[in-house]
């Protein structure tokens, strides 16, 4: 067993708002970001900040702050952000229509690329300039195009067959959408999405005044 | 400053994954869960698990394992999840769509009793079982209905304004997945989701073998 560096999770969340805000900035022409700004708009304290940061292997200047450039490109770098990635998404339901037309894609490095459902009306249609695939070609498509990264947004009965297609199709990370637990081979690795998660969150700071959550 | 107990949030968005397993487990009749089948189920170590759990102040007897049943009750107690909650959505687009269609939030003691969007089209449509009313009426209905949750799923240059019509409306709690820092006053609550959060996490898992991530 190997000693690895820990990380953690709730820093790694964080890193796409630290950049979204700072490619905002960098857009409205600022060159330099104080740690108190970035505390206030994270709502978490500027020694939380530094932490957080710190992982890209960047500090601030005392009493100055960061370079908003410098930043940007360490985050980026730090994420693997820098190249973009291409993805397929099965599913093109509401779900699956709302990551489509997700904006904010372009700063996370992430492409999709092709769309894939098995509801026969959809299949030829555009959504948000995807064109969906039938479900039925997904491996053979993902080989093709040598796609790495597989976005499931299907209903939860129906997950565990598209993930096994994705990995016969060479896929090695599933953005799993369906509130169920894949078996997939070790080498794939697989993030989960609760939507009830950040609810839990919620729930907790609304009815819980008497705990501090990190 | 008072000294609070501290809560991971990694633990606390787990929760809803564990209640989501237990509920079935208890639908197929099981009355009793073994340690080794959460870690396994949540893809974690036995001793996360324990540590998780024993924020509900429930602890498993040694070599049995928990009582699913109590387990259950211990979960959704600690959330608040065992006495429903009502909210408001505002924003019926496909993003909003999904959220009205999610089946999970039954488990999770929410309940979305009315919708809002500015498309004329949409209003007095039904989504989901819920009607869409006009956003001009959000804040008299959210003071009417005494809502306490908003949901915000529309697009970021709108999110304020409707965070200021709910804030208005007298709710305590927004859950924002428009990709925006909200200003609210103290008493409210934001918990901001971001959807790019969990790719940053797939990154990192995918790009980074030499660390651990907790």
């Amino acid at each position: 067993m190997s000693k690895n560096k820990i990380l953690k999770s709730p820093t790694i969340r964080r890193l796409p708002t630290y950049l979204h805000k700072l490619i905002e900035m960098r857009k409205s022409g600022e060159t330099i970001v104080a740690t108190p700004v970035l505390a206030k708009y994270m709502n978490i304290g500027e020694i939380v900040v530094r932490k957080d940061l710190a992982i890209t292997g960047i500090t601030g200047q005392p009493g100055v702050g960061y370079k908003i450039k410098e930043l940007i490109d360490a985050i980026k770098s730090f994420l693997n952000w820098d190249m973009t990635s291409e993805a397929v998404l099965v599913g093109a339901g509401s779900l699956g229509s709302a990551i489509l037309g997700y904006e904010g894609f372009e700063e996370n490095g992430l492409k999709i690329i092709a769309a894939f459902d098995a509801d026969g009306d959809k299949i030829g249609t555009v959504i948000h300039d995807c064109e969906i695939f039938p479900v039925a070609r997904l491996s053979e498509l993902c080989k093709r195009l040598q796609v790495k990264i597989g976005i499931i947004c299907v209903p939860a009965p129906f997950a565990q067959e598209v993930a096994d297609d994705l990995v016969a199709g060479g896929v090695k990370a599933i953005w799993n959408f369906a509130n169920v637990a894949l078996k997939v081979p070790d080498s794939v690795i697989v993030q989960r999405e609760v939507i009830a998660g950040g609810l839990a969150l919620l729930s907790v700071k609304l009815n819980s005044q008497n705990y501090d959550i990190n």
